[in-house]
């Protein structure tokens, strides 16, 4: 399958052989990135975000590409992550299609893509993929490590798996461990694929893409990355217009079954099914109660976040987000509070949902710049 | 396709002609139904039952099937609704493959099923055949109205559309119009019926069931039937026993993936998927603002609750309901309420979500009680 890497990215080598949590390797693999502004002579004032599941690094326009990034409204000069201070990196997640290696990638030991032979994928194998993009950057300590939704879980990963590694953390909708509901939606947004005949075990091409189960899981994503809150006002009952009425029997009729067909239709063709996969089941995957001493059981997720050390954390997150609810962000920051961090956990009153972070700049970003402007 | 009968069903032949309401009329069709206890010589201690979107008629034991119902711990001798005092009577949707004449059934001017042939199926119209089983049984005046779910559309659609047809309603977990939320969800589900190769525009059999498309919408279904709270304690992150691995690749691996998978075995191939779209675009399609004064737009729904005349009523929902949400029977009681009747919102704090009314019977069962000793 294609990849899809926005003009302009930039690629870190990853060590090679490099070892996968559960068990693997990967050869000559590499991490797509971007930066925003300047490392300074200390190497002091470097900015990590690691993103959702589907993001590229490319969060806002640079030099390299003048076009709009997903984020941005939150990066750039003097915006609430202000890169006249801050040199800003984003990485493309390990397992990704959008230039970092992942399933789509070619195996060189085949010359093929690898497919579904890609090894098993960990939270864990993106954070210390990330964290060689960093330290490749002569960086010791970042002053903040930013991560959004999935990026939440990695940024817990990548400082628990690498301490010492930044000095504050702002953790953005994102969960120590998944839960069970999110893991039933996720389940069946897989299962839509894998139901796709045209997905095939993963062995498709461009013309047989399995267009309708990635239809089903982006549109399944949609409605849990949202809230009903917000669509109670913003589509209400109201109908399509009438000049374009779907003839399809039981076809679409709402407003609201139109926006969730736009968002699928600008989300198919152009992500690969395979990485999808991984990078869903990935998150599913996550618990740092793996990390709590040698501990595996439930309920250690505190310990686990107790493990980690950084000097200030904040945690946020949405009042109507379903599928990363508030009370894991409260316990992302009761963990690092008793790990001795100075930790902060705002819930935010936005109608949003889980993508809120992206779009509720008004709310969240003056509560990211207050804390970036504060170390 | 076949239909699935309870043993013990009874049937009332509705009129013929029976007109629906967008359009089209059916001839020579039937209602579904159970009854329990006995109707007095005054004949004004009727309770009628209308129910959600897969139940059939057989809501608890009776004499003519001693299987226990869907609503067995609500219904009977010394229970909440008390068959000692009640007669009580179930009808199975108008609509549905349970026995009610529907999109499964024979069309009598063909010798062959309706599917697709089948008109346009409104709520309105499973209240307008409900009325005529209740009228058959010569009882002017029901004592109570039930409706759960979709059966709380139904019976504000019969209590508008037959006034005087009952003395006092309870609402569980219904609503009077469908929002945008639910709207896509239940998009969603006849979406994976749709996208199924083998419904085929509804012209399967049973060797060529669409099982993929059914499994989806049931698995999604019970997501929105349940609660991420309740899932919390009762799944955790506990995985499958390991002697039973899924060997497909992005298998099942989970406790709550495998609750799902159980769910939609029970389900599939023993519900007709025409009548599930049938039924599901229906609540889509209901909103008691058109029944306000002549106009339809939104916001009249209060409007619409308030040319509703009963003595008294009840609304009642659950806490962590997300596909009706409490703030549905609030306004069920508040429109009630205008319109003259003695209306309670009794909001309770279940966790298990839409379903609660099936399963919290502690919470729900109380409360009906108490409604029921009071009239």
């Amino acid at each position: 399958m294609t990849e899809f890497i926005p003009p302009g990215t930039r690629f870190h080598a990853l060590p090679s052989p490099f070892p996968m949590k559960r068990g693997g390797e990967l050869r000559d693999a590499r991490i797509a990135y971007e930066t925003w502004g300047e490392l300074n002579r200390a190497r002091d004032n470097a900015v990590l975000i690691v993103t959702g599941l589907s993001p590229d690094a490319h969060a806002a326009a640079n030099a390299g590409n003048a076009e709009p990034g997903w984020w941005e409204a939150m990066l750039g000069p003097g915006k609430p992550i202000d890169t006249d201070r801050w040199f800003v990196v984003c990485v493309n997640s390990l397992g990704s299609c959008k230039g970092s290696t992942g399933p789509a990638s070619v195996d060189p030991s085949t010359g093929k893509p690898y497919r579904l032979d890609f090894p098993e994928l960990s939270i864990e194998d993106g954070a210390d993929a990330a964290h060689e993009v960093v330290r490749g950057m002569g960086i010791e300590r970042l002053a903040c490590l930013i991560g959004n939704s999935m990026g939440g879980m990695t940024a817990l990963a990548y400082l628990l798996r690498h301490p010492g590694s930044a000095r504050t953390h702002i953790n953005i909708s994102g969960s120590a461990h998944a839960l069970p509901f999110s893991i039933a939606i996720r389940s069946l947004q897989r299962e839509a694929i894998r139901l796709d005949p045209n997905w095939n075990n993963g062995d498709y091409d461009e013309a047989t893409y399995p267009e309708s189960g990635m239809r089903m899981a982006r549109k399944l994503g949609v409605i849990t990355y949202r809230s009903a809150l917000e669509w109670d006002g913003r589509f209400g009952r109201v109908r399509l217009e009438s000049d374009r009425p779907d003839e399809e029997p039981f076809g679409l009729e709402f407003q609201v079954e139109s926006y969730l067909e736009g968002h699928a239709r600008r989300f198919v063709r152009r992500f690969d099914p395979n990485c999808y996969l991984y990078l869903s089941r990935s998150m599913d995957w996550f618990d740092l109660a793996e990390h709590a001493d040698g501990k595996q059981a439930d309920g250690d997720v505190l310990q686990g976040l107790a493990r980690i050390r950084v000097d200030k954390a904040l945690a946020i997150g949405a009042s109507t987000d379903i599928l990363f609810p508030l009370q894991q962000q409260q316990q992302i920051a009761d963990g690092l509070r008793a790990g001795g961090a100075e930790a902060e956990f705002l819930p935010l009153e936005s109608p949003q949902g889980h993508d809120a972070f992206l779009v509720d700049i008004e709310r969240f970003g003056p509560v990211v710049a207050d804390f970036l402007a504060g170390i």
